[in-house]
């Protein structure tokens, strides 16, 4: 598992038998219930308990009522959205991003499901909020222009320099990012 | 001095005592003539070993025929964007950032030198690298509206994700920013 090696993992083993035994049952049947009862939402294929039905942020009319769609890579990603509360739309997870060599195309990415939304939905704006790497390009790419047929307006956030940063404590390619996209004033 | 506490300046000072003297007394000499000879360029106040002389950059006809001025902060903020090769034009070093409760007004910054550029030189652009904080801010907005009346475009670089990031790996207030100032594709 990620983080736990296994030194950590042999530690983990005899905590829970010599000292630990009801709580590690418990655990265990947490987790089974939750690998079971958590699927994928068929709305936004984000992680939801409900199963075949809309997750909370799909139901919410308030949401659905903004007109815009955020993409993005991971259920993680929501998350950090959701915090930082600069968002109130639906959102579309991607589960990852296109990589044709690795058997991953737009299929595995559910983009059939996205096509349908936009063609039900009264979608106005896509905003991508994909990572700033070649596959998140890619994928961004192919997205925008699925979405411009159907006449929607594709966004992407903004790449450069993060707020309070001094200019010295930034890669040089996130600089030349930042002077490209320099916003008039 | 920044980086080096009493201890370490105890060290060193018995480093060269015991054992570098002829080094210590070079580089006593080479640390006199830096300060006594290198001053600010009075074209774009960053350091320059001529005296009353504008520095190589300014003097670059080719630099100075791209018809614009990147202000920044510091001489360090120089060095970055000329390493990460995001830009061609001239500079000019504002040596901080206003801030009238410390005594730094408009003429501290040098502003005056910046206006009489303006003034005399053909300016397309100003273009503001200063750093994503308010008191950055602040400074920026005085500079633009100083440049706006002589009519320049005025323009600052982009805040949002850096590169290669992930979402999660960024803080809040960037990711609302990267959302507010998301660019159409």
């Amino acid at each position: 598992m990620p983080g736990v090696g296994p030194v950590s993992a042999t530690r983990i083993a005899y905590y829970l038998l010599d000292r630990k035994r009801q709580e590690g049952l418990n655990m265990a049947q947490v987790i089974e219930q939750s690998l079971k009862n958590i699927s994928l939402c068929p709305h936004c294929r984000n992680y939801t308990d409900q199963e075949n039905e809309p997750c909370e942020l799909c139901k919410s009319d308030k949401r659905r009522s903004s007109g815009s769609i955020c993409v993005v890579e991971t259920p993680t990603d929501v998350s950090a959205i959701e915090s930082s509360s600069s968002y109130s739309g639906n959102y579309f997870v991607l589960h990852g991003h296109l990589s044709p060599l690795d058997g991953i195309g737009p299929k595995e990415l559910g983009l059939d499901v996205l096509r349908s939304r936009l063609e039900s939905e009264d979608v106005k704006e896509l905003i991508l909020a994909l990572s700033q790497t070649v596959e998140g390009d890619v994928t961004a790419s192919y997205i925008a222009s699925m979405a411009k047929k159907y006449g929607i307006t594709v966004s992407r956030i903004a790449t450069g320099v993060p707020l309070g940063g001094d200019l010295g404590s930034v890669d040089g390619n996130t600089l030349a990012m930042s002077f490209n996209y320099r916003r008039n004033m």
